[in-house]
């Protein structure tokens, strides 16, 4: 899933009007792929590494987990269009996605004044 | 869970360090609370309704769901601390908890230029 969550390419507040139902469907599906410990320390790794970037090399280092299950939670990243990777030489290269982040940040930051 | 998710109140983002895994945990099963459709609607529809809190018989008319599911939906956002409520007369209203959302806004936006 790699379309823009806001079809008209607008970001959104949660407070500027009422989810509809298959935008709400898109975004839960990108929240639960947040809702893991494992996949929100790869995402910061990823985020912080030098370069914006990062290898599975560098992500087992940090984990007691296997290569497989840190792929598993790769590949959900990548679905929910958080990650991109890029295979170069024998390694693949993992990215975050700026705009898919700053969606959901915009979604989840509320117009000043709107709650008080 | 009603404590800041950082424990030193400063506003953190993904990108700033790797996530330390307790607070990987905390913040996953925030994100988890959000991994659903109905409570993004639910959250959505309380942080636009006017005056910043909706009681449950807004939501009740906007979502073809028994009570008792609506109620364990604002559970789960209550427990997350995305949520608060207040009973008044007959009635319990939610508002949403704007310093969460901020927290969880910041952690998503990355800083400029930090992925380039």
């Amino acid at each position: 899933m790699r379309e823009p969550l806001e079809p008209d390419g607008c970001e959104s507040s949660l407070a500027r009007e009422p989810l509809a139902a298959g935008q709400a469907g898109d975004l839960a599906r990108v929240f639960k792929a947040l809702g893991d410990p494992v996949r929100l320390r790869i995402l910061s790794i990823v985020a912080g590494h030098t370069g914006g970037e990062a290898c599975v090399c560098d992500l087992t280092a940090a984990f007691e987990l296997s290569q497989p299950t840190i792929s598993h939670h790769l590949k959900v990243l990548k679905e929910a269009g958080l990650l991109t990777s890029e295979r170069r030489a024998s390694w693949v290269y993992y990215r975050v996605v700026p705009e898919r982040l700053a969606e959901l940040s915009a979604l989840l930051s509320l117009p000043t004044g709107a709650v008080t």
